[in-house]
């Protein structure tokens, strides 16, 4: 009896995919990508020039940022190949939003050269801009509010984080770029991360929205865009659900109104850098089953492995699991879903309720479309996996290939031979 | 005031090498890697045909491969393309050990193909060798002694452990494999990781040599060598201490005597299976400081980050740190180390005394050589660095170049061009 989430493809679909790409890989859903897009938009439609700039580094291919550009959506960089990639599949100027943290000049030299909007992380990192790009007409500031605001679990508390600028020092900050011939101001913070509790967003809107009337009135900075950051989270769990988009933005557009408007800080525009919600679950991680193994436990063990989706082995994270052949039977044993790394944590699922398992099954590992490919690793030797897209038109395109042995011998030398520049 | 590692090169030294390379690199000690190897040598100089396999995963570079083999090493490998790095580096036949688990036919092939010694995990792996790559003359089985066992915190309970036959199965595994042919057997396990105290290993070699008389006399079958498999840990933390080879070897060859030799199994051969040991304390990742932050609390962010070395952010590892222009001065500043990643948990070090720090600094990441570049990946568009081998005779030679850009983008598409196979 299914338990609780759907795949996009049935069995036989699948397998036939298989024929032409072996497992394991990654199997991206364009529809519904662009479905979940749409109503995200569709939700903030009353905010001025609402814009999510997608973080690259959730899920850094450019056919899937081709298609969130088209969707409307703006690229969050964190480094100097995530600007390369976004230039190169046609972002420009403001639609690129660059986010780092102790950040090399030849980054801001980059940044600047494609326009991107410069999010400063520190106050070091002024004269830092300055000397190497020169100071910009549009300038940003990451704000770290310290004890001034909890965070959830996973991000930690704001004054343990190396991030941002601190309460004591966020005026001034504006005030030196001001000064230095900055003419446009934004701001902008990030802290909770996946977290499906609306009310925590709206917590940080009021925190920035708050803060912009204090840089208007203290220093007559004008904020004109505010950038909550990401965070929203996805239901890794069948039983949890997804922020409700319309409620959340209700409740931002209250405090839009309740704060921003009465400073006559109206319009101002409302931006997001979410990369989790955006692709997490419409990203599928498929693999085939190897060995059923009776040891001291049961095991399950796939083709693939940590090296395609760490977070069930890093953090101990829920994926949910479906056995697209089996669906409608019971699901009465109890595995372990292991990987082949030599580490012991290398697990997909543990005692998790499954249908019986064979050799040769097909596994499909849900939510793997954010942070699966991209913290993928060499270790082990394991080489990274492809990247599929299905297509509106229920065609499949491969949008990665997997590496090969050449790809992970690539930078090596052999002994007598030279390392290949 | 320097606090307790040392480093091989001086400043300057360093300086003179990141003109040519920059940093951030790993830097691994030809000279302290063969002293080390020679020692462990030594102590295991009772033993018939004493073997360390060397186990690929901890720093899977050639140039590295090829001095452990000089100095008698083999290469434990445990999957496709280390078996592939293994015999490109010269390793053939009995000198590869192949350990690998949930393991596909085409690995067995390949193993078979180099005559490795095949080491398998599961009972089911019988039929899975049987049927690509047929059963070899010789075998060995990975152990796991389950609740008869009580591991490290680091690796786990046994009877948690996906590895391994059990208790159970062991006999009928021996016998199931003479029975399709094989003539000659060794025995392995791996129970431990990074472990200090040598009496775990003494354990480990009680229960496998007792096992290896059981086997005697309750199957005829003769074990041949005995592989006490890796975990000889290292001392991350200045004032512990490495394992003293000698009293390790002194503990296993009482057992020897008291335990193999009346039960007529002498000569048997000892083997292990350590990387760690091998290349993690002769391995140094240098970088650079970018910046000194000071928000609410002090930060030095360095060009390295969790990419080239993810054991302190993964595990919160602590790593050693020492900056060597400032040896001399007092260690009365209290930093978080940073990298740049867009991860909170990317830090070298937290609340770390250190001297004052200023831009421009080197700072010398100790006790990196093992499952550090190893273990690195690309996450946030990070490219991983190079790595250089100090030579005995002072040289530096780049063994592993920094991957680039086009390497970062070798799998992908970008819109309107095919992915390049």
């Amino acid at each position: 009896m299914s338990n609780g989430k759907q795949i996009p493809l049935s069995q036989d679909e699948l397998e036939k995919i298989t024929a032409e790409y072996p497992t394991p890989f990654h199997l991206y859903d364009e529809k519904a990508i662009r479905e979940n897009a749409r109503a995200f938009y569709r939700a903030f439609s009353w905010a001025p020039d609402f814009k999510n700039y997608f973080a690259v580094k959730a899920c850094p291919n450019p056919t899937l940022l081709k298609i969130l550009q088209e969707e409307g959506m703006g690229a969050d960089c964190s480094s100097l190949t995530e600007l390369i990639m976004a230039e190169r599949t046609g972002f420009g100027g403001e639609e690129i939003m660059f986010s780092s943290n102790n950040t090399p000049e030849s980054e801001f030299v980059e940044a600047a050269r494609l326009g991107a909007v410069i999010n400063l992380d520190d106050i070091s990192h002024i004269e830092t801009l300055e000397k190497s790009a020169g100071i910009p007409e549009l300038i940003s500031f990451r704000y770290n509010p310290g004890e001034a605001r909890f965070s959830n679990a996973i991000i930690g508390s704001p004054q343990e984080a190396k991030y941002g600028v601190t309460r004591e020092q966020i005026v001034g900050a504006f005030r030196s770029v001001r000064e230095k011939g900055a003419k446009r101001f934004a701001l902008h913070t990030m802290i909770v991360s996946n977290e499906l509790d609306e009310n925590c967003f709206a917590d940080t809107a009021q925190l920035l929205f708050a803060l912009a009337v204090r840089l208007k009135e203290e220093a007559g900075i004008r904020i004109e865009a505010i950038n909550l950051g990401g965070g929203i989270g996805i239901p890794y769990l069948p039983e949890e659900k997804a922020v409700d988009f319309e409620r959340l933005s209700k409740k931002i557009a209250a405090l839009y109104d309740e704060i921003l408007v009465p400073a006559s800080l109206d319009p101002t525009r409302v931006l997001f850098e979410c990369g989790r919600m955006v692709t997490g679950p419409y990203g599928y991680l498929v693999s085939r089953v190897r060995h059923v193994a009776s040891k001291y436990k049961e095991y399950v063990g796939v083709d693939a492995s940590m090296a395609d989706l760490m977070r069930p082995g890093m953090y101990g994270a829920y994926h949910h699991i479906t056995v697209p052949s089996k669906e409608g039977q019971p699901h009465d044993r109890i595995y372990d879903v292991t990987g082949s790394l030599c580490e012991n944590v290398d697990k997909f699922a543990i005692d998790r309720l499954l249908p019986e398992i064979d050799p040769g099954d097909l596994l499909v590992i849900h939510d793997a479309g954010a942070h699966g490919h991209a913290m993928g690793y060499n270790y082990n030797g394991k080489l990274r996996s492809a990247e599929l897209l299905l297509r509106e038109d229920g065609t499949v395109q491969l949008i990665r290939r997997a590496e090969t042995v050449d790809d992970y011998f690539s930078t090596v030398r052999f002994p007598g031979t030279p390392v290949k520049i």
